[in-house]
């Protein structure tokens, strides 16, 4: 996979890198996606928020094991604890509910139901194979590219701030407690973001690994990219359900 | 993955399988997708034809790694050799073309370059996921799982006739050399879907192994119609190319 606009030619410095990584997230991450635009806007129907719900659900779902195979192959306790984190906060203390648990929240939240989603029945087939394709891209490519694939949790926080305020005055059925999932990413976000953008400022020391840092970013941008793509054929414009998946009621 | 519309609660016959299965075909095959009924029909700008082209170049280049994956896994010399004909098929022999080859041609017949397309540089990234999805499906699933994963190619033949005739009648830029991919596929697929339906006859023994082959039709099903869900929101309607993604000539 290789995207001639981003062929580096040189080593760039540190910061030159952290720059070429910040210019990918602002003209390839989904916050530019018009499905997003509409969700923030309150332009949606509740049967298309909740096919939103329903498939971002399965990528919720997966990211502890996108997440645990590659605690299982960094090479120091210190790295292992670093990332170790992300399971606490995806998969919960079994006090405190993680990410996962409280995606469902959300989803119950707005009217769907918990073991609907949990069974991933009414998946797009393409919000599958993006989400899979994460995971085997974290679990196959380098620690270096699986680090930079998380990398799009640079430019979540402006995301999340512009989701929950907008969702809140555009859908009078969604409560400030259903959106509770997002919360704590305000600040999980940023502590994972400077630790991924530090370690692969520092161990990005070829052309080569830069390349495959900024391929790695593109790469996952499009992951998310691509749910919001299914979403917006299959629920809004032209709205082409495939066989199968989720319909909402009339 | 599940479908309750598909959930088997007994033990099928051999027949009453296969009857399931082109009911499977009858309802998710993709030439039921909007994109294949105006690509048939005539209906599709060159560049939309390109598009097509393009990303289905990635569906057939990686077809021989999907098939020696299985090949790898098979225990008999028999079953190998069988499988082995689809390497052949795909990949050549060194004097005749195989598939990929081929499917270069068709899309250096519509107007592309063959070292853009086989870049994979302008590639959907649904389109990469997706058949990524598929490989490694037949990679990581049982061997029922990943022969019944073939069973598409029950329904080719007719898609095929039905392709190359509208293709040629509709546009007048399009020769028969061009679509020459097609014509040893007619006798190709029949002879492959034969030998896989037989096999999942005769080795969906359970209503748990039963259940596994329709699901992996599905789920196959669901590869290739969400690349045509790709194809339709990024250049039919409402035509949103993703960042990065070919974009044709106006």
């Amino acid at each position: 996979m290789s995207t001639a606009s981003t062929r580096l030619t040189k080593l760039l410095a540190p910061d030159e890198l952290e720059a070429a990584l910040r210019q990918i997230g602002a003209t390839r991450y989904h916050n530019l996606h018009p499905f997003h635009k509409r969700l923030h806007g309150g332009k949606l129907t509740r049967g298309q928020v909740q096919a939103w719900a329903l498939n971002r659900y399965y990528y919720q779902s997966r990211i502890p094991a996108k997440d645990a195979s590659l605690v299982a192959r960094l090479p120091t306790a210190e790295l292992r604890r670093e990332w170790r984190r992300r399971l606490i906060d995806h998969d919960g203390d079994g006090i405190n509910p993680g990410g996962v648990e409280r995606w469902l929240k959300l989803a119950e939240g707005v009217g769907l139901g918990r073991d609907y989603v949990a069974s991933t029945d009414g998946l797009l087939p393409a919000t599958r194979f993006a989400v899979d394709a994460y995971v085997h891209f974290v679990r196959d490519r380098s620690i270096l590219e699986a680090v930079a694939s998380s990398l799009t949790e640079l430019f979540s926080p402006n995301i999340i701030a512009e989701r929950v305020s907008g969702m809140l005055a555009g859908y009078n059925w969604i409560t400030a407690e259903t959106l509770a999932y997002f919360t704590p990413r305000l600040t999980q976000a940023p502590q994972d973001s400077t630790f991924a953008l530090n370690y692969v400022k520092a161990h990005a020391r070829t052309v080569e690994e830069q390349q495959q840092v900024l391929e790695a970013l593109i790469f996952k941008c499009g992951v998310l990219w691509s749910q919001l793509d299914a979403l917006y054929l299959a629920y809004v414009e032209p709205g082409m359900i495939p066989p199968g998946a989720f319909v909402p009621e009339r």
